[in-house]
């Protein structure tokens, strides 16, 4: 992972409207980014912004819709869901995880949060759900 | 947060020997650092090393016993727990996040994990566990 950073940390809740004002003030910001829906993954997802600086972003994720692919995490309480890592050559990343061992979860495709940038995921055996976010 | 960057994430598992090879082979790392045992945790941590870079690290975290502070979180299936800050001004820290409306879940105390450094621990009200480490 030698040209990679962790770019955000994904936290699942019900309603981003109803979470981002707790979140703002647990960390000292002025506000969320817009509210992005993501159809292909059925989910909205936002951004506390300004990002505290010296650490990775947070962005809060909700279900759009029942058959959303955050909905049966967030049944079982929500929280904490995925880590997300910015990378340079996402095809050559996502071959080399397969390789480790990790599981495709979801293949590129590109994504509204981030202009059309491609996100891929994959689960390790260990169940951590990881992103990739191809660099800008 | 001016001062302070995202230390690690906490991953729960039932056992770290277990855990380890499997997150070494995805991240990429050779090994874990040594196994600490937190008595007043209950809990054991490794983190994997070396850090990958440009990252912040990744600590496996397990019961050390049934009455363990991560047991009930195992007993629904583990997986990412936590984020934990370093910070220069710890006790100031925590004034702030319960002026905040952070609970505090665990006063400072030394952490044999990272060399008697002073953690604590708060909840928010959508439940997102942070821990605080103090800066060495």
């Amino acid at each position: 992972m030698s040209d990679e950073t962790l770019h955000h940390v994904g936290f699942v809740v019900a309603s981003i409207e109803n979470a981002a004002p707790g979140f703002c003030r647990i960390y000292g910001v002025q506000e969320i980014s817009k509210i992005y829906h993501d159809p292909l993954q059925r989910v909205y997802v936002a951004f506390l912004q300004p990002q505290p600086p010296g650490s990775c972003q947070i962005e809060l994720v909700a279900p759009a819709g029942p058959d959303s692919t955050v909905q049966g995490f967030l049944e079982k309480g929500g929280g904490l869901h995925h880590l997300c890592y910015e990378v340079s050559d996402l095809d050559g990343r996502l071959n080399e995880m397969r390789a480790r061992g990790a599981m495709m979860v979801r293949k590129p495709k590109p994504a509204v949060a981030f202009g059309g940038r491609r996100i891929a995921w994959v689960v390790t055996a260990e169940k951590l759900l990881i992103e990739f976010l191809e660099r800008g």
